[in-house]
C-alpha cells in the first residue's frame, strides 16, 4: 500500500510539474524585447547557496564605491524579489547601514529606500493602515519611499529598491503559492529593465560615476515567483555577475557547481567572493578557474547578533575595493571591446556572400548574445537591445529560450561524454539515436540508411553520387563498364533540376543548378551546368488570393485553362488536381523535355514546394508531383533537397508530406540540429544503398568528412527532432485526425494570422506573398516594373542580388522595431522557429504591416510628386 | 598596506594554484586504461553537498536490495575516500546497521568490513599497537577486516570496504596537506576499478544478483586527495550515478547545479533523492528534469542522536525499493541497448569509406564514451574497456581529459550565450576572437582575412575560387572578359597539384586531385581531373636512416647525385639545401612541366610536408619549397591545404614553418576546434581579398554555408588555439630561442622516442617509417613486393585501399593492448594529441614494437615454411 501511495504521490507531482512547464515555456508571452543600458556598470549578485552574505557584499561594495568615487557618484541597489518581508528587507539593511558608514567616514550622502510592490499579506504587515481589505490576490502597490541625508556638501547618492516582496521566509515560488502575488517572468524582467534604465538615464554618460547591483534571492537556481529558476529568469538581460561562494566544508563543490550552472546559461562571472572559514577553499577554486576569474576571500563574519559589523566592514575594505575595481575594469574592457568590434570585424573577416566595400563600419551589427529567437544587439549609444532574428540566421534557427537552455546543457554533456569519436565501423548512442529518429521521422516509409556529413552542400554532393550509382546500376552502365563495352569518359550524365533552385556552393552542388550570376566564371571557372533545367510554374498570394504563374513554355497551352487562382492554400495541395488538364499539360511537357535531352538524365534533384535561396518561390506542388512520377517511371532516382524545407520549416516535418510523393534520396541540414551546429544527413532507400554493395571496397561510397556523425551534432539533432514534435515541449504541435486516415496523425504548424497575411498581400507596395509553416515572405512592388508577373521571367535569380533602396530602408525601420531581417533582393521574409507562438508571429506581422503601410504612403506620395 | 598584503596573498595562491594544475593535468600519468565490469549494476552515490545522507541512502539501498533479492544476493559497498577516520567510517556504519536490520528482518547474512589504507595519523588512531613509528608520509596498509554472520541458512552477502582513510574531518585534499597520505588520481581510480572487478568477477554473470555502490566524499565537486575534483577524478570510469539532493531552503538551487555539473562531465544520473524538509522541493526539481530523471523524496530524518533510525528505515522502505528498482532497470536497459547497438548500426548507418558487406556485426565497435585520448569501448563479454584513440578519430583529436572537460563547459556556455547567430555583416565575440587568433597564429606574417566554412573540403573549394579570381585578375583575364575580348567558356584553368595529395570529397576538391580509384566513374561520373599533377619526391626512415625517394622523372638525373640519405630528420628541413644540385634539378623539372601545360595554371594546391590520406608520405620539403617559389615567380596563387597538417599535428602550429615559405591562401580544419566539432577556415592575403572588391555584389565571393562561423565552433577553436600553445596548459610546448632569431620563439612538439622509432624502422616487417610531431606512421613490408621502393610507383594510392590481412591481424592484436588503430592499406599509424605526454607515446611505441616483433617472427617462420 505504501508503494501505491508513493506512486499516487508521483502522479500528483507529475500534474504539478506539467503546469509548471507551461510557466517555464512562457508560450503566451508577447514578443517582449528588452533594452539594457550599458552607460554604467550593472552586475547581478548571485549566491551559490542561500545565506552566504550577498547583502553584506552589496553593502560593502556600495560603501567602497561611494567612498572612493567622485563626490556626486551614485550607487543603485535593486532587490527584485524579497521574501520574509517586512521582517527581512535587504534593501532596508543596505540603506540603514550606509547611513551609519557614511556618517562615520564623513561622506555626504543622499539616500533613498523604496519598496514598490508586495503580496497582500506582506502589504498588511508592512503598512497595516493602508491595506485592510482581503481582496487582492495579485500584487499591491506599496509606493513606499524613505529618504535620508548624511552631512552637508556635494553629496553622493544611494538608491535602494525592493521591487516585489512576499511575507513568507521561503522561496518566492512557495510564497506565491501560499500568499498569492503571482508575477509573470516577463513582468519581473521588464520591471528590472525599466528600473535600471530609469535610474541610469537620469544622468548623462561620463558625467556621473555610477554602479548598479541587482541582488538575487537564495541560490542561483532558486525559483522565482513563477517557478522559473532565477538564472533562467534573468537570462534575457545577461548582465555580468559576481558569485558569492561558500567557504564552508563542502563549499568548494557548491561554488563550482553554481559557477558552472551560470556558465552553461551563457552568463559571465567577473569574480567569486566568499567568507573565509579557515579551509583555504580559494586554493582549489583558483586552480579550477585557471586565471579566468579572480577569487576573493572575506574575513569571517562575526556570529554574535549584537555585533553591528562595523569592524568587519572596515577589515573588508581592501577586498571590497579590489572587487569594485575588478567590476569597473571588467565593465570598461567590455565596452571598449564592443565599441571596437565593428572596425576589427571589417579588417579580419571575409563574410560570405558579401561585397565588403558595401558594408561601412557603421552598419555592422554587434551581436552580444542570443536568447531563444532574439539577438541581443549592442548599440554604440550605450544599450544592448533585443531584436527578433527574423532571418532565422540563414534559416537554421529553431529554439525558443527554454529549448536553447536545455540544448546548451545537452551540448556540454555530449562534449564531455564523447567529444567527437570515429564513426566508420563504430556505433555510439547519439549517432544511432539520431539515425533512428531520422528514419522514423523524415525518412518514414521509404528511407533505410543515413549518411552523415557537415553541410547542405556536402549532403547534395553525396546525394548526387548515390543517385548516379543507382542510375548506372539500373541502366546497365556498370555492367557495360565491367565488360569493357564502354569507356567511362564517354558516358555523360546530367541531372534534371528546376531553374531557380539552389543546392549549395561546392562545385558538385553548383553543377546541379541552372546558370546564374552565382555560377559564372567570376565565381567558379569550373562550372559548366550539367543539368537539364526546367522552368517551373509557381504559386503566390496577391490581393488576398492565391494565383498560379506559368512559365513561357506553357503560354500557348495556358489559354485552355479556366482558372489560374485558388480559393485557399489548401486547394493548391489537394490530390484531386492530379486528374486536371493542367496535370496532363505538365506531364507531357516534362516527358517531352526528358526525351529531348542528348545526355542521359542520372538524377532528379529539387527543393520540394519552396525554392528558398532562389527568392522564396512556391513551386506548384502539382508540377513537382508530376515530375517525380515521371522520373520514377523512367527509373531516374529522385533527390529531395530538404536542407531548407525539412523539420517543420514548412509546417510539416518533411515537405514530402505536402507533395504526397516520396524521394529515393533526401538531404537534410540547417534546422536539423535545432539551429545550433553544422550537421547534414543524406537519407536513402535500401535499393540505393544496395547499389554500392559488393566484395570490393572500390564499390563502396568512398566519400567522407572528418567530423562524420560527430556526437555533438547528432545529440543536438536527436534532441531537436524529439522536441519539435512533442506536444509537451512544442505547444504549436497539434494532433489532428486527417479525414479517415486514423493510422497516421498529421501534425501541422500554422503560425501566421490568415487575415493579416491577406491584408498585407493587398498593400500596394506588396507584389506577392508566400506563407507556409514558419515562413512568411513577400516581394516588394518596385516601380511598377514587375506588373506583368503572370508569366514570369525564368532567370529571376539576378533580381535577388540587390536589395533595392526601398527594401533596405524598410529593413532599417524594422530593425528599430526590434526585428532583424535580411533581404533577398526585393524579397523580404519573416522566419520563426517551430516553437514560436502564433502571438509572437502576429505581432511581427503587425509591425511589418505598419511599416509597409507607411512605405506605401511614401511611395504614393513620391510617385504623385514625380507626376 | 592592506592591498599589498592582499596582492601578496594572491601571489601565494597563484603559486599554489600552479602546483595544483600540474596535479590536474596528470601529465606524467602512464598510459592507464581502465576496464569497468558491467556484469552487474554499479552506481556512484553523489551528494549535491556534504552531510545530506549519502550513507543512509546506501544503507537503505543495501537493505532493500538484500531483502528483496534471491537468498545468495550480494551487495558491495565501496567508500574510496574516508576522512575523519576512525571516528567516522561510513563503511563501518553500513556494516553494523545491516547486521541489525537483517537480524530484525530474519535475513541470513554474511557480511565483511575492510579498511585497506590510511594516512599514518589515521592508522595510529585506528590500530595504535600496529602503527608506532612516525616515518611514513605515504599510505599505511591497514589490512583491517572484520566479519559478521547473521542467522543460519543460505546467506546473502554484504561487502563493505573503505579504500583510503585520513584522520582529519576535512576534505581529502586538506587532510593530505595536514597529515600526508598522498595518492595519485590514477591510483585511486585504479584501486576502485580493481576492487570492482575483483568483487564482481568472483561469481558468474546471471548466477548471482549483485548491486554495487561507490559512495563519494562530500559534494560532487569536492576535491580528492590530489586536489582533482571528485567528479573529474572518477570520470574515466563514467559509472552512472544517484544524486543525493538537498531538501532544505536553497536546496533546489544546489541540487540543480550539482546535477548540471555531473551532466557537463558526461555522467548519467539515474535518480535524484533527497530528504523532505516540508518545502516540496521536488516540484521545481521534477519540472526542471522533465521526466528525464525520477525524483524521490525520503521522510525527514530524526535529529535526536539517540534515535537508531530503525523506524525511519522502515518508513523509507518503499522509496528505497523504488530506487533500487530504478537502478536495476536502468542497468538492464543500458546493457540491452549496448548489446543491440552493433546490429542496429549495421541496419541504419551508411558509414563513409566503408564497404558494408565487409563489416560483420561482430566487428562493429561500440563506443560508450571518450575521456581525453581514450575511447571507452563496450565489449559484449560484459566490460567497458579503454582504448587509446590512435587514429585520432580521422586525425581530428587534440584534447587530453582535462582539456575535454574544460572544452565541454565552454561548449555549454557558447550554446547558451549564442547558439548560432547570423554571420555576414555581423560580429560576435567567438568569431572575432577566433579570426584574430588565426591571423596571429597560423596566418602570421601573410594572411589578413578569414573565411569560415564547415569542412576541409569546403575550405578547399573556397580556396580554389579565391585563387582563380586572383589569377584571373593578375593575368588580365577579367579585363578581357569585361572588354569582351574573350568568352568565359574559352578559358581553361587548371590547378598545379601533387600526385597522392588529397583535398576532400566534394567535386571541386576532387578535381584538384590526380586520378585514382577514389575519383573514378564509379564514385563521381563528373570528375575529369583538372590539374597538372606532378609526381613528388618523398623521404622516409628505414633501418634507422632517413632516405630520399625520387620519382621516375628524375631517374636519369639522380645518378649525378652523391647521396640520397640524411644524417638526421633536421637535415631534411635545413635551408642550405636550397643551393644544392638537387634543388636546381627540382627547379628545372617544375618550370618545364608548367611551361608544357596547354591550359593556364590558375593555382598551386598542396598539402605541406605530409600527404595524409595519400598514405602518410613525407614529401621532400625542398621540392615543395622550390615549387612554391616557382609559382610565386609566375604569379600563380599558392594554396596550402593544412586541414591535416595544421595546429601542431606536425609539431609546429603551421607546416609552413617547416617549409620556410608562405602561401597566399591556406585551408584549416580538423584539429582547429580541438577535435570537437566541424569548422574550417580559409585564410587569405589582403591581395587575394582585394581581387573580390568592387562596386558590385557580383564581384564578391558568392559562397557561403548555413553555419558560417558558428559560435560554438569558433569558441572551441579559439580555446584550442590558445590551449595548445600555452606552456601552462600544454606541457609539451617549450620555448626555444632559434639561433639568433630572438624576435620569434620557435615552439616545437617532439613526442616520439627517437631510439624506439629507429628500432621499429629496423624491424624486418617494417618497410618505412615517417615520424613528425604527433604523427608516427609506418608501412608494413608485405611479401617482399615493395623491396624496390627507391623509385616508387606514382599511382600508389591504390595500395592503400586494402588493409592486408597482416595489417588487420596486427591491428586486432593492438586493440587487445588498448590501442585503437585504423589502417590505410598497409600503412598503420599512431596519432596522439598536441598535449599527450611523451611517456604515453613511448608506451604506445613499446606496445607497437612488441606486436611488430611478434609479427616479424611469425612472418619469418611462415616464409621459412614456404621455402
Amino acid at each position: 500500500m505504501r508503494i501505491l501511495s508513493l506512486l499516487h504521490h508521483h502522479r500528483r507531482l507529475r500534474r504539478l510539474r506539467r503546469r509548471h512547464i507551461h510557466h517555464l515555456h512562457n508560450y503566451a508571452r508577447p514578443l517582449t524585447t528588452f533594452t539594457v543600458p550599458l552607460s554604467h556598470p550593472a552586475y547581478i549578485i548571485w549566491g551559490s547557496n542561500t545565506s552566504l552574505g550577498k547583502t553584506l557584499l552589496s553593502t560593502g561594495l556600495a560603501s567602497s564605491f561611494l567612498l572612493s568615487s567622485q563626490p556626486n557618484a551614485k550607487f543603485i541597489y535593486l532587490k527584485p524579489l524579497q521574501t520574509g518581508f517586512p521582517l527581512d528587507s535587504d534593501s532596508r539593511y543596505l540603506f540603514n547601514k550606509l547611513s551609519v558608514i557614511s556618517a562615520r567616514r564623513g561622506l555626504p550622502l543622499l539616500s533613498s529606500h523604496s519598496v514598490l510592490l508586495s503580496s497582500l499579506p506582506a502589504a498588511k504587515s508592512f503598512l497595516p493602515h493602508k491595506f485592510t481589505s482581503n481582496e487582492s490576490l495579485g500584487m499591491c502597490e506599496l509606493k513606499f519611499r524613505e529618504e535620508d541625508k548624511v552631512l552637508d556638501g556635494v553629496a553622493s547618492e544611494l538608491v535602494c529598491e525592493t521591487l516585489y516582496a512576499w511575507e513568507g521566509a521561503v522561496s518566492p515560488h512557495l510564497a506565491v503559492e501560499r500568499e498569492g502575488g503571482f508575477v509573470e517572468d516577463s513582468e519581473v524582467v521588464g520591471m528590472v529593465e525599466r528600473r535600471l534604465r530609469e535610474k541610469m538615464e537620469c544622468f548623462e554618460t561620463g558625467k556621473v560615476e555610477a554602479l548598479c547591483v541587482i541582488e538575487t534571492a537564495g541560490g542561483i537556481a532558486s525559483p522565482g515567483p513563477s517557478g522559473t529558476l532565477q538564472c533562467d529568469l534573468y537570462r534575457p538581460l545577461r548582465l555580468p555577475g559576481i558569485l558569492v561562494g561558500d567557504g564552508r566544508l563542502g563549499g568548494i563543490s557548491g561554488t563550482i557547481s553554481a559557477y558552472e550552472s551560470l556558465k552553461v546559461r551563457g552568463y559571465d562571472v567577473a569574480a567569486v567572493v566568499f567568507e573565509d572559514h579557515g579551509l583555504a577553499n580559494e586554493v582549489p577554486l583558483m586552480s579550477y578557474l585557471r586565471n579566468r576569474v579572480p577569487v576573493l576571500v572575506l574575513p569571517p563574519i562575526p556570529q554574535d547578533p549584537s555585533n553591528d559589523l562595523t569592524e568587519w566592514f572596515d577589515e573588508c575594505c581592501p577586498v571590497f575595493n579590489y572587487l569594485k575595481d575588478i567590476m569597473l575594469q571588467t565593465y570598461s574592457e567590455r565596452i571598449q571591446r564592443l565599441n571596437e568590434m565593428p572596425r576589427k570585424a571589417g579588417h579580419v573577416f571575409w563574410w560570405p556572400f558579401t561585397q565588403h566595400t558595401l558594408v561601412p563600419e557603421g552598419t555592422v551589427t554587434v551581436i552580444d548574445s542570443r536568447s531563444g529567437e532574439n539577438f541581443a544587439v549592442y548599440k554604440d549609444n550605450g544599450f544592448i537591445t533585443q531584436q527578433f532574428d527574423a532571418c532565422a540566421s540563414w534559416w537554421t534557427q529553431g529554439p525558443d529560450a527554454t529549448f536553447q537552455t536545455e540544448l546548451a546543457r545537452d551540448m556540454g554533456y555530449a562534449a564531455a561524454r564523447f567529444g567527437h569519436v570515429m564513426f566508420p565501423e563504430n556505433v555510439y548512442e547519439p549517432a544511432l539515436e539520431c539515425a533512428e529518429l531520422l528514419l522514423e521521422g523524415v525518412g518514414e516509409g521509404w528511407a533505410s540508411r543515413v549518411f552523415f556529413s557537415d553541410s547542405g552542400s556536402t549532403a547534395t554532393e553525396i546525394a548526387l553520387k548515390m543517385a548516379f550509382r543507382k542510375y548506372s546500376s539500373d541502366h546497365g552502365i556498370l555492367l557495360d563498364l565491367i565488360r569493357g563495352n564502354t569507356n567511362e569518359r564517354c558516358i555523360k550524365l546530367k541531372v534534371l533540376a528546376l531553374k531557380g533552385s539552389y543546392h549549395g556552393d561546392t562545385l558538385g552542388a553548383m553543377e546541379a543548378q541552372a546558370p546564374s550570376p552565382y555560377t559564372g566564371f567570376l565565381q567558379q571557372p569550373w562550372y559548366t551546368g550539367r543539368g537539364l533545367f526546367l522552368d517551373p510554374p509557381t504559386v503566390f498570394m496577391c490581393n488576398g488570393e492565391w494565383n498560379l504563374s506559368l512559365p513561357e513554355a506553357f503560354h500557348s497551352e495556358a489559354l485552355k485553362l479556366d482558372d489560374l487562382t485558388f480559393r485557399s492554400r489548401d486547394e493548391i495541395f489537394v490530390r484531386n488536381r492530379d486528374t486536371s488538364n493542367l496535370a496532363a499539360m505538365y506531364s507531357s511537357y516534362i516527358s517531352h523535355q526528358i526525351s529531348r535531352s542528348s545526355d542521359q538524365i542520372g538524377a532528379l534533384i529539387m527543393e520540394p514546394v519552396i525554392h528558398g535561396a532562389g527568392g522564396m518561390h512556391m513551386v506548384d506542388p502539382l508540377f513537382q508531383r508530376v515530375l517525380v512520377n515521371e522520373c520514377r517511371h523512367q527509373k531516374i532516382p529522385v533527390i529531395f533537397d530538404e536542407v531548407f524545407t525539412g523539420f517543420w520549416r514548412l509546417g510539416v516535418e518533411t515537405a514530402s508530406e505536402l507533395l504526397g510523393v516520396l524521394p529515393d534520396i533526401a538531404c537534410f541540414g540547417k534546422l536539423m540540429t535545432g539551429g545550433l551546429i553544422p550537421l547534414a544527413a543524406t537519407l536513402a532507400t535500401e535499393a540505393v544503398f544496395d547499389s554500392f554493395a559488393g566484395d570490393s571496397k572500390l564499390n563502396a561510397l568512398l566519400h567522407g568528412h572528418s567530423y562524420s556523425a560527430h556526437a555533438m551534432g547528432c545529440s543536438a539533432a536527436a534532441k531537436s527532432i524529439k522536441w519539435f514534435k512533442d506536444p509537451e515541449t512544442n505547444l504549436n504541435i497539434s494532433f489532428e485526425e486527417s479525414g479517415k486516415m486514423l493510422l497516421k496523425e498529421v501534425y501541422e504548424i500554422n503560425l501566421w494570422d490568415e487575415e493579416l497575411v491577406q491584408e498585407i498581400s493587398s498593400l500596394p507596395s506588396v507584389h506577392r506573398v508566400v506563407v507556409l509553416g514558419t515562413l512568411f515572405a513577400l516581394e516588394l512592388q518596385v516601380d511598377g516594373a514587375n506588373a506583368g508577373y503572370f508569366f514570369h521571367n525564368s532567370f529571376y535569380t539576378l533580381s535577388y542580388m540587390y536589395a533595392s533602396l526601398c527594401a533596405r530602408s524598410l529593413l532599417q525601420a524594422l530593425r528599430e522595431d526590434g526585428i532583424y531581417m535580411r533581404p533577398l533582393g526585393n524579397v523580404i521574409y519573416l522566419m520563426c522557429g517551430p516553437c514560436t507562438s502564433p502571438e509572437s508571429c502576429r505581432q511581427l506581422l503587425i509591425k511589418l504591416y505598419g511599416r509597409l503601410a507607411e512605405f506605401s504612403q511614401v511611395k504614393e506620395i513620391s510617385e504623385s510628386c514625380q507626376l
